[in-house]
């Protein structure tokens, strides 16, 4: 894969174009595998190449440097769900000690119009999937999962994040 | 699917999320179907899925009236890849009686970073897949095939587009 750099810029594309695109995947993917578990399974896998990928391009636009506390990861996570998702979770519910916080939201375009029976998938893993691979690319190792869910029947959706460890310096391989 | 109206004003999301949530609809295809040519199929019954939901929102967006003839559909489509890929392709190479035309491009945010090795795969297919379905929602049977692929070494991407027929008034029902 040839990298271009003029895409750098800050494009964008239709939402509604992403919303389909996923729905489509995670459709073939329900059609493929019978488990939903597995589904989610997979969608985090996804998730989590796309972070490694994504981190590069983040750190690129934002000038960020490395985080110090989790408090300054939050709110670079908060920045990136802006950047990508153009929106903007809330981030609230902090453990007392401070590594583990949660990222609330209403609405995100991943899972506009979608409606969904009972059933064991989490249609937005990919979300916590990424946010683990992007993590683990800067040497933070992280816990990621759904609280709530908004597609569920939840009032909103929560996603819990929470610090493991620091890992050493050696850039860790993309899962595949 | 529940459709929340708030969403119908121009959402942007990031272009390498798509170009991520693309690839990874591709692969995961790619991974169950053998037959590149029956993911190149699939493909464009994905888009032409796409294309008949997005053209609902397209209408709402640019208050566009039926098309009379072949060179304002032109126009309205190049309209369409700004607005949903913000890419603008060339309409070039009309045919003599003007029912055919090309749209070509360099560089589309669904192919980016693409590399292909010799494969039957056609990358893009979403694309004349999402273009047929939009028209015929307004009773416009088109055909759409690449004459040029710049994933497969030619030096830009060519679209053709073929004005088949008007279809009769009654809306035709999504193929699923």
């Amino acid at each position: 894969m040839s990298r271009q750099t003029s895409r750098l810029d800050a494009k964008k594309v239709n939402s509604e174009l992403l919303t389909l695109t996923y729905g489509a995947l995670v459709s073939q993917m329900l059609k493929e595998i019978d488990n939903p578990e597995d589904v989610n399974k997979q969608l985090e896998r996804i998730g989590y190449n796309m972070g490694v990928r994504l981190i590069e391009d983040f750190l690129a636009r934002t000038t960020s440097t490395r985080c110090l506390e989790m408090r300054e990861t939050a709110d670079k996570i908060q920045q990136a769900f802006r950047l990508y998702l153009n929106m903007q979770p809330t981030v609230t519910s902090w453990s007392s000690s401070g590594d583990e916080f949660s990222l609330v939201w209403e609405q995100c375009p991943l899972s506009e119009w979608v409606e969904m029976p009972n059933s064991g998938l989490k249609y937005c893993t990919l979300i916590p999937g990424a946010i683990r691979g992007a993590l683990q690319m800067v040497q933070l190792d992280v816990q990621c999962w759904f609280v709530q869910d908004q597609l569920k029947g939840d009032s909103v959706t929560e996603l819990r994040v929470k610090y493991i460890k620091r890992l050493e310096d050696a850039v860790p391989a993309g899962e595949d």
